[in-house]
């Protein structure tokens, strides 16, 4: 019986799985934040939840991005989610109507895609390089149509890993400004940083509250908690608190959120995410290590100091997805750079995911890749 | 500090708030649940989920609604949503384009007006009676517009307390068969019936795949789980999972699945539901009874036999939503009928809830209403 969202084969070893290893997950430190917020006497977490979130835990969870981000936080900003998704879902509700476009970098997260043509949203995508959206195109392009918004992974990109250099923040930020579109920051692994410290989040370079920015307990916790929060300024947060699918039903999750806060406050998160961060650097060194020793030198990537990806650049005429049922039947999987591109290209490229697999079974995918790459 | 979505101060009784009663939520049923689910060696209830939901969860979920429909019910057949709300906004996500029209009854759950409004969705409001929806006035309609669905509330309605009988139910789902639009229909009160069996839940009519059912653990275990199900045939569940939303985060939550199907699987489920329904009718009687006592015979209901709400229908010349500042003034409060309209009628009428109150407090608030209503 499958139980997860992927059943995976114990003969395969899928490299485009983005998600934790199952033997990663905190059940000690939800059984511990559980048994430790349910024997409070104090059911209010059983009861519909005020639509922006619990504040009590807005509290807590601003001491605690403000330490990671090394920036003060407003719990009055925090807007809690049901994860990223959920949140960038309700951004989609509320900020745009089907017809309307967005940009997104070219590569960006491929099931963003599937959200934006789910709500009728036309998708432009924009050239990145190794320090991320190449701004200028992003000028260029305002010049024939204003988005309802840019969607961006600023910080270890998924899939390229690239970040966002600090001055560039600073140009997009102005940019949305001067043409009034919001940036939809999704900043899932900004605290998931290895060898580079990144700059600061595109919140902090917001004065005007263009900038929304997405945040989730499931890179940083576990996915299946459903929990995540939206980093705004009032007017926007505003927004997304009066949709009818709020006021119905109350906030997005008010009993893992409390759960939630007693892991923040007693500090497992902050401990668990400390080890999570030991671990996930080791095996992206680990799996480098692999590439370089293992592909030849037409295969290239950007390292990319935290989150969870590599991207490779094969040589220009090679299909990865072509190249897929080979690498199946030599018993590896990767994500073929096709599914990142707003525009049908990137055939070349694929993701290769690090924190899935421990270093042993990286260094035998990374084995059994080179023997079908050409 | 405000820690749940309504604030009520002590010196009015709102009988206008459709939440349980804060002294009902069991924390100690939550408590014992998650021990047991967060002590057992697995941990997948905290990796990414199957998008339809955890299997052994839909199994156990659909024992416990089948022991309470009388009915067999299909694992398969389920869909693990965050609460009625977050399936009513899958659904006209899934079903339904900006633009289309949806039939409700008139009244209607007003809630679910914002969020069709947020879905730029057209509404028509359908004449109810005391047996529910006059379905010939359905047929007329058909003949003019075929809508994207029907919503319905058959059981216990919100606001009106009135159940669909059999013969209509058995009509209604020939006509959505014939006409090709889906019901949608709301059954989150079905497993509360204090002194009326209901006819069988909507879904047991189907022959066609054309109902979608909504269910909650709200109204049965606790509103801050965001917790509910989807049941449905094969093709309308396969439409939903396919969501860029639940591809990318997943099932909609696994975390609180796990701790629930614990609650389900020890009993505690059915011994809550037992008590609340308990209390539950208590309550109803008791506001009954105040009402036939204090108020005069110029305002009227139907007794719901289950369910949350009394609607009370008041001489046509009343406007109930200007008597609200009247009845605030002298500590009572209540839905104004207008709110439940989908054409801006209904203004005589306006909604009482008897589970967020005790038996003192609801006499206490029908003797205060007594004095407001001329």
């Amino acid at each position: 019986m499958q139980i997860t969202q992927l059943d995976l084969s114990d003969d395969i070893i899928d490299l485009g799985v983005g998600q934790p290893d199952p033997s990663l997950l905190p059940l000690a430190v939800l059984r511990q934040a559980a048994t430790h917020r349910l024997t409070q006497p104090d059911a209010s977490l059983l009861q519909y939840g005020m639509e922006q979130g619990n504040e009590y835990f807005r509290l807590s969870l601003a001491q605690f991005i403000s330490d990671g981000y090394g920036m003060p936080v407003d719990p009055d900003r925090l807007f809690i989610t049901a994860g990223a998704t959920s949140g960038l879902d309700l951004v989609c509700a509320r900020f745009t109507s089907p017809g309307d476009t967005v940009f997104v970098e070219e590569p960006t997260y491929f099931l963003a895609l599937r959200l934006f043509a789910d709500r009728g949203l036309n998708v432009v995508g924009l050239p990145t390089d190794e320090n991320g959206l190449v701004v200028e195109t992003l000028e260029e392009k305002l010049a024939e149509i204003r988005p309802a918004f840019f969607y961006t992974v600023p910080t270890f990109h998924n899939p390229s890993g690239v970040t966002l250099t600090a001055s560039r923040r600073e140009h997009l930020v102005r940019l949305s400004e001067q043409h009034g579109f919001y940036i939809v920051a999704d900043e899932v692994y900004h605290l998931l940083a290895y060898t580079t410290e990144p700059p600061p989040p595109m919140v902090s370079y917001d004065t005007s509250g263009m900038v929304i920015s997405l945040g989730s307990f499931s890179k940083i916790l576990a996915p299946g908690l459903r929990l995540g929060w939206i980093q705004a300024a009032p007017d926007p947060i505003r927004r997304m608190t009066r949709s009818g699918l709020l006021l119905s039903g109350g906030g997005m999750n008010p009993f893992t959120s409390a759960i939630v806060q007693s892991a923040v406050e007693l500090g497992l998160q902050r401990k668990h995410l400390n080890r999570l961060i030991g671990i996930y650097r080791q095996r992206a060194s680990d799996l480098e290590a692999a590439l370089n020793e293992t592909l030849s030198a037409s295969t290239t990537f950007i390292p990319p100091g935290g989150g969870f990806f590599y991207w490779l650049r094969l040589p220009q005429d090679l299909d990865t997805a072509a190249l897929r049922d080979t690498a199946k039947r030599n018993g590896v999987n990767f994500q073929p750079g096709l599914n990142f591109s707003a525009g049908g290209e990137l055939h070349n490229f694929m993701r290769l995911c690090f924190v899935y697999y421990d270093s042993d079974r990286l260094r035998e995918g990374v084995r059994r890749l080179a023997a079908v790459i050409p």
